[in-house]
């Protein structure tokens, strides 16, 4: 019997399964200033201690997307190892913030299965949730992905689809933010003046910029984030497959469209959830990103006079520039989107 | 209106102008590691908290460049987004120390200002200061860069060129550097047991050793530095461009002939003043960089005799081993030269 | 005369000489990030200080590898810069943890000689050691080079082949590892549920994942480790050079191999003792490195019934998968091999 892992297949998964996932990770400023030099980011609460103290953190917290990597990467090989395809995200949230020296550990529970009518393969649905050393829940989001079977003769049972929400509602946000001295923002330092009140639902910005992804970036990225995914790492093999390259990592384009969206977004300084997404074509090394936003949503939270929540559709482009804001024609994604991301951000108000 | 940071156009600039710089950054020793694994870098005060502490730092010190690179990064935002050209630098002096855990600012002055008789651009010159968390000045320097005019047809009024010192004095030097205690410099560990008195002017140093530049390290080194300019990322903009090739930022190349310049100088432990520098032509990756240096002063410091200074003038080049000292044939440089750097170092007497 | 080092040449080497080298260098999270992004490495006991702290560190200790390549490097300009060819390691022990924070220096002592006989060069023995600040032996290991004569007529009048033990016994490990507390080992969380007990003399397990190396990668790994060698750096030289192309320093090939090597051997977590190790054939950017493992030991240590030793064989290839655990036909390796290691690492029992 081999001891290598071979991940789980579609038949492996029962539903109200809870798997823990190996393997714990303790992040640093070591972490944060590799995160900070593969994406350039920019947004002041998560660059400067001084910052963060100054409004009402203890210290810079690690930037979401950060946490949301290390958490996604640990549970890849138990759940998508074996995946055809990952299908879409829903409900992320941030539910604590995390700082420099805490402890990452992750668990999935399947909430959700359908075996395809083909009989090769199934979608299986998991709630994931991110915990710290002392057992705060730090993120959690639905992800659902289309797992191989090992044996197409294997019978499954269950078939389970979860009803998940189109988007998480604004009250829902904030629990990573504790209370902000909305005074003590520094607009000159943070990058633009523009606030909560300042964006409008309907409005489209263009983040001008454009970032061209190497080999060494990607892979030392989802090395980062201890993700296994084979696609990622071994040209021998992907140069044999379907693409005859590579593939980087979904998660990747997300950090980048977020660094990119600080030109026009500055003070939007938390992911605070994520309502969906859709990684819509693969992205290759040598190709340039690009990114534009629409404002879907502005909504004040309950109880918060400091913050107010952005609800955001970002686009991502490959050797695309978004000055046209490249969409849809009919019901098809124009040539060059590859990623539409629908999210929730705060903003000072 | 848009939202987005479209920078500063020659117009926009007026002589005495004051600005305040985006976004403060926390320098840790996850910042020093990268910087490590992106040049190389040997010298001992740097590298050892016990070396540092040795002689009379608390700690050691992040590395002079790195400060520089970052303050240099927060001003391009606002001064050289619409550059055609960066120019010179001309009086950088290394102020304060800057340990892991300091969070740095930056605000610039524009102390000239120059309109082209084309009336498409103008050269701009600013004073950039770096300060600490405490407000200290821990790094300032002047350069001058040509800047685009958003319209020809825009008047400018003014026209100053602020006088510049050729060279930093030697007793303006050492800020940066608490007293040492020059009997517990432990040589073997340094790298070589040249001091001071080892120096004279004239001297000729090939630095021997080339690197090889890859997209994926000046690209990473470049975003550490929080520096947005748009050409060094964006391949799909930049290969339609003049070069066909992203351009790597001048910074990168000051970097890396200093790391090889350990070859030689391995004492010279601090770099304390930046007198001027041009970046001849431009280095692209898969290019090798060289170097040599010249020692063009030596000097005491008053009241110090614990370290001395040498003024160096270094020679970096691309695809050119510098045996044979390469630099100018008349007026011109010779092919190859891609940096004329000159500046004082610090070393134990 | 020239303050550039040009390195020893087997004329320099004295029996019984000491080397102190330089440069003293302090680890940090910085570098335990670095480090976990170029590789990828996931166990448990290096990657969270929460786990290692339940089994008895006060803290997660620094991967053995990454000491083992700094204390390397160090060695590189005094030892191996006018180096032939690196022949071999051999009883290389971990002889105390090392914490981020902890600074380390190296110095080696010449325990052979032998000149070859057509005077162009001869082969230098050295132990290297390498120490903490407190002066702690950290690590030990004998290395051999083949190195040129500066002068082939120089005399080199001594010659000594040490003996070198074909393997360290298994009570010889383990002074690295404090008393541990198998109870508080948390197999869900470390990736697989197998022990020492699980494991039996003459078990192969392929490590089935493949990672293709970029140059920007094993440059900066490198450059962090302060490893000087001339071939992994310089594409100018090296591309008019037998190769064409840089060479990847061997450690890092270690480095991978230990790294896909979780896949199979997953609470293996420390590697207590390197017997020998011969680098097969170079590596390339590129190309794409595979592993395999055959268990060649298994060892009880006296006085600890917390950890035993697995001593493995971990045979490495480029572009070749190891399904069929390739490795000698007749006493020529298979093509594709560019690494046999023999080494121990210690596992719960």
């Amino acid at each position: 019997m081999t001891k290598t892992n071979t991940g789980n297949f579609f038949e492996d998964f029962a539903l109200g399964q809870v798997i823990r996932h190996a393997t714990p990770r303790t992040l640093t400023t070591g972490d944060v200033a590799l995160y900070s030099a593969l994406y350039g980011t920019r947004f002041a609460v998560q660059s400067a201690d001084t910052f963060a103290e100054a409004i009402g953190y203890p210290r810079a917290p690690v930037d979401d997307l950060l946490v949301f990597h290390v958490v996604f990467g640990k549970t890849v090989p138990d759940i998508s190892l074996n995946a055809v395809a990952n299908l879409g995200y829903a409900g992320g949230r941030f539910l604590a913030p995390v700082y420099p020296g805490d402890t990452l550990t992750a668990v999935s529970e399947v909430i959700g299965l359908r075996e395809n009518s083909n009989g090769q393969s199934g979608v299986v649905y998991v709630r994931s949730t991110g915990f710290n050393q002392d057992g705060t829940e730090v993120v959690d989001y639905v992800r659902w992905v289309m797992v191989r079977k090992r044996d197409p003769n294997a019978v499954v049972a269950e078939t389970h689809i979860p009803t998940l929400p189109a988007a998480l509602a604004a009250d829902a946000l904030g629990d990573a933010v504790p209370p902000l001295d909305g005074d003590a923002w520094r607009f000159d330092l943070s990058g633009s003046p523009y606030r909560f009140a300042d964006y409008e639902v309907g409005e489209r910005i263009d983040h001008v910029d454009g970032t061209t992804v190497e080999e060494a970036e990607h892979m030392t990225a989802t090395r980062l984030y201890q993700n296994t995914a084979k696609v990622h790492f071994n040209q021998y093999t992907e140069g044999q497959g379907r693409f005859g390259r590579r593939l980087i990592y979904g998660g990747h384009v997300i950090s980048i469209a977020r660094a990119l969206s600080f030109n026009g977004l500055s003070n939007a300084f938390h992911v605070a959830g994520i309502n969906g997404g859709r990684h819509v074509a693969p992205l290759f090394a040598g190709q340039t990103v690009f990114a534009w936003s629409e404002i879907l949503d502005v909504q004040e939270i309950s109880g918060r006079d400091d913050v107010g929540a952005l609800r955001l559709r970002t686009i991502a482009t490959k050797d695309q520039p978004c000055a046209e804001l490249p969409l849809k024609t009919g019901d098809e994604y124009d040539p060059g989107v590859i990623l539409d991301l629908d999210y929730w951000v705060l903003i000072p108000r």
